[in-house]
């Protein structure tokens, strides 16, 4: 097919590889110039304006947050230079409230929308094996199917809204993150009792847990091995998630709890450490000793 | 070995079958004479006294609460009763506070104490593939060692003081909690936004979250199928939960939250719900329509 | 003073009148007509466009909230058209993320600008007794201090930085927030055990409560008298408070659940009941019988 | 009358002194000798065991907690020796289940029994201006008046289940920890933006919370003067609070909050302080600088 493809970061590029691969005509659009010289290396054509990579097939979209894609597709017009047919495919994960307004707008601009937040990291896209939340009705759906084989594995259909792929990407965030406050909270509680972290982590995560949210985070906050980021960007994610639960009347008073937490560790200036750095906040609450707290 | 065992409920029953097929030479005691006559049935001693099980070379107890175990060891005086050099088992859920109690009393006594909480249902406990959190002196969890491999697939040991096993329980027992109401929050969100419930469970449970505890609980939630009981006991088990955070001078917020969600579950008349009721609690919240509110 | 007022509403027009009594000349703007209509009838000349009320040596704004504040002064450009040195007062609700940035182009534009949020009801303004939070550098507050008199009783300086008294009206609305919250979940606790509520609230507010904010609220609470609308005003406002501490690095726990029961009292249709409509959220959970549940 | 008192702490001795004053004959029991002779060089007349002292008309008791009482009536057997006819009135703050037993058991028994849990700090006994909340029949609440009124200034009944008294108790008691709680959230979020913290107070506290539990912590946290303790005591009767939620099925997310933050402050070492020490739990999980964090 041929397809354009706006927001080239880590993720971005490494999807527009596999859409080359296989065999997809692909035009591509980024704010940043170093970006794009890495796209038409890989053989990508690059497009002088978001609008000149909306002109193909299908037009998917990989951008950081709510404003970016704002910005882009309502801002500087580019979702009214669609030309009608068009299936718009967007993977960033943006507000429920964004993705509706989106839903609308396409609608009545008689292009296609399919929302399509993905998990993964980039390693992850880069093997072509991206999991897909699918929201959008199924012939739109139908049509952009073959991108979406060249990129990921597999893909869930949750309903025709595409606001629901939102809504359960949301949900997804949301449950990871419960997950690291859950673990962190009991090593707390485990660690005060001078139960041994490691072998208490492999107890829990070789049968009731055995997954790898729980493995991976677990040991390395066994390991105290808090290197890599992603606290300050699941914060974002997790205010997301209370919107999400603002604008659909639904309390999630776990979610709050977990938010909060993550607000504490950014306050403590553990903003930048990888998510199992949620120990150190629930061993600091504790007064705790020891390089964890 | 020649060993006693106290409590034979649906799980010490199951776990002195398999003493006994292990060739140990079991003498049981129970308040319920009708759970006795099935254990003599099946080649075990019955005691005429707590007393008289206790006079072997080890003695297993699997009480049901801190009440029970309280009265028969300290209130009815067993513990005063066992001979030097025996070695104590203790099998139940109690509070870190008791536990820290009976190992100072034991040690005082002379008489070895392991505690070793277990996780398993009655018919893991049947299959001798029961998995033990051990806290004790290392040699006297060597000496009951032939026991624990009698009754459980593997053992994990936790630290000399016999309470960090029953802090490892109930931070275990939290985290099984917690994620039931990440669950139950997470389908309440989407369920809101009309998602298809089954598909994002399938989802969430692939892969990330691909651990009995999510699967079991999340395809439940999906075919509101909650029957079964267990939410108003794990409620007991979340108070003993709190018991030990606040014993250990460790906040624990995102229990707290899980062990209100379980009291609102108990307030709806939910509490002999199995653990996926807790779908019916947040949904209700969300006031939600249809037959999972 | 010849000053400006924007956003006539139930509150501006009160404060403008007040203002015209004192001998004050004020033009007012208002996107609503008839507001103004009234406002000319009082006294006031009304401007055809925002610039021309901000011709004057001040400019008084009560818009109803982030958007309208934003919209009149940055997109529609009304702060690029104030002259320098005149003062903004600006009353409204608004963001701290807001009050920082219309800090910073006032600023820059060389105008004057002074936060000024108040506490009271429309009675309250027409009475000219309002309370004002003040953040502004003291000349700026000097200069405008005469019109602040004219229309309230009292104001408390908080600050030079005009954030200072919006983060200030958020904590108060918070505490408000929260103390109806915990009046309703003790109201809850008594009626579970069959405590006469019009005694037990008549008890903690005579004299350790002896506060408006529980004596009304309780009263209303014991009466069931909902009628009124606030909770989902109030929502609004502790969305505001949550956005406040997130900018400020401020877990706010209690803020977290407070929110959470406004939202749970949305979602079951109780939005536009009064603040003491949460006693009807805090009996639901507990599934109390009787009109209040 | 002729009565007896049991339990002479600060609270039980000046209770007792205006008994005495009032023309009362009072005999006492309490486990400290020294606390016996200041009340026989007071006028009281000192019982050899606590079955003496429940020889007359009344009986009072104010022990200091539930194993206290439970002790001296359940388990020393006090209760079974109080003569028919006589009532007992219990000051104590008790939970609602020990409350819920020592009412069934004087029913029993054949013996009257009033709840009558006081506000008031030992110089508001002194000066005979307690108050009590009341929960008996209003036949042995009538007996027992002439005594409530040498103590106390004013009563309030609040049902003829002796257990309503003690839950309005904990209801009170949650309500000041609350309000506590809001306050130490709220100076962290405006000492967060630069907020001057005594006018804030000064603010919040002259009208809408001009009420002495807000006045006197808010400028004890304005001035960091955190002397006195509290916190730990605090504590305790939060944890009776969530007893008396678990066992009237009374969810109160609010008082779990307020719950975690007082054994937050416990862990950090501060609870030995008056309860304006919260403010130190909040500014530190906001990371705040300063003497106050």
């Amino acid at each position: 097919m041929r397809i354009g493809f706006i927001g080239i970061g880590l993720m971005g590029s490494a999807m527009v590889r596999n859409l080359l691969r296989a065999g997809h005509a692909v035009t591509v659009w980024d704010r940043s110039a170093a970006n794009l010289d890495a796209m038409q290396a890989a053989g990508a054509e690059v497009a002088p304006s978001p609008e000149a990579a909306g002109a193909g097939e299908a037009l998917l979209s990989a951008l950081p947050n709510d404003q970016a894609a704002r910005d882009v597709f309502l801002g500087q017009g580019l979702l009214r230079a669609l030309p009608p047919g068009v299936v718009h495919v967007n993977h960033a994960t943006i507000s429920v409230a964004l993705a509706r307004e989106l839903a609308a707008q396409h609608s009545g601009q008689g292009v296609g929308y399919v929302a399509a937040p993905m998990f993964g990291r980039p390693d992850v896209a880069a093997a072509g094996k991206l999991e897909f939340l699918l929201g959008g009705s199924p012939e739109a759906i139908a049509r952009v199917r073959p991108l979406l084989e060249a990129m990921g594995s597999r893909s869930w259909t949750l309903g025709d809204a595409p606001d629901c792929a939102n809504a359960a990407k949301m949900a997804g965030n949301f449950m990871i993150a419960a997950a690291v406050e859950a673990m962190a909270e009991a090593l707390a509680l485990t660690r005060a009792y001078g139960v041994d972290t490691a072998g208490f982590v492999d107890f829990m995560t070789h049968n009731l847990f055995r997954a790898p949210i729980y493995q991976s985070y677990g040991r390395q906050m066994a390991a105290q091995d808090y290197a890599g980021g992603g606290i300050e960007i699941v914060y974002k994610d997790l205010s997301l998630v209370m919107d999400a639960g603002s604008a659909g009347h639904v309390p999630l008073p776990l979610a709050s709890v977990v938010r909060d937490s993550f607000l504490e560790a950014i306050a403590a200036g553990d903003g930048g450490l990888n998510l199992s750095g949620l120990a150190r906040t629930a061993a600091r609450r504790a007064n705790l000793p020891g390089p964890a707290a």
